[in-house]
């Protein structure tokens, strides 16, 4: 499990699919983790009866076809991505999180220039997303896609 | 663990939205499983991160706040609920499954007649819930939902 950071509008989630498409194309399984920091988010459909148990009051709801399944469930406090990855994840060959910078996650930083990386320094940085040359680091262009999936499948391996 | 099933437009939905509110009035936590047995099912929103992710192809997507988790994930073919209840769902008190007749879960049955019972007989039948008399079954009203809870939490205590 590594984490992808960048500042909020540095392309986290058009990198993220990306790679995803990059990664399903080689036979790996993948599973996406992100971080909503401030309070609750929103999922499901108005009106559709999942919708109506979580928002009557149900701690946790659970819906199960063939093809998908979800889970929706209320928490009382934020719960660390380990949790999270060894509850539900580890299963999947690759898992990718969008954010969780303070989690000190292995990580990927896109990053405009040297100075963005102070922020995202709270884990091991493998390698740096940009435009420009950013010293000291591995740094690849966001287009090298195929490239950053090659780092991201040996970390996994390597970490596994 | 137990189910609520009945023919379709029985009023499944109504009573367990009517069910969680009388069980978490009480103090105890619960989850809802439902199940949806014809293939897709649509949740999330369109254009939210998440939903890219899963739709550009990832094999499972999750999203953590401090007061909510999401998983939605890709199964190929169906899960038993027995497996959900025990990868998802053991830390409630109580679960109820909406459906998954064939299962064999014990059961209350939403039933207009005798003859709606047979089909839905692949588990113990613990109450029926009608507005008519039912012979050979302990027999509630829908509106008796203070007793239908009752029955359901002695269920769960003696079954944990």
């Amino acid at each position: 499990m590594l984490s992808i950071v960048g500042k909020s509008g540095s392309g986290k989630t058009h990198l993220i699919l990306r790679l995803i498409e990059e990664i399903k194309k080689r036979g790996y399984s993948i599973a996406i983790v992100k971080h909503h920091a401030h309070g609750d988010f929103e999922i499901d459909k108005e009106g559709k009866d999942t919708w109506k148990f979580y928002n009557g009051g149900a701690d946790a709801v659970m819906i199960s076809s063939p093809v998908k399944q979800a889970l929706i469930r209320r928490t009382d406090g934020e719960e660390s991505v380990r949790n999270l990855y060894e509850r539900y994840l580890r299963d999947y060959d690759i898992v990718i999180t969008e954010g969780f910078n303070r989690e000190g996650l292995p990580r990927i930083v896109i990053a405009d220039s040297e100075e963005d990386l102070d922020y995202f320094s709270h884990g091991e940085i493998i390698a740096v997303i940009s435009r420009n040359e950013i010293s000291g680091f591995r740094t690849l262009s966001p287009d090298d896609v195929g490239e950053i999936a090659d780092i991201i499948i040996s970390f996994e391996k390597e970490n596994r």
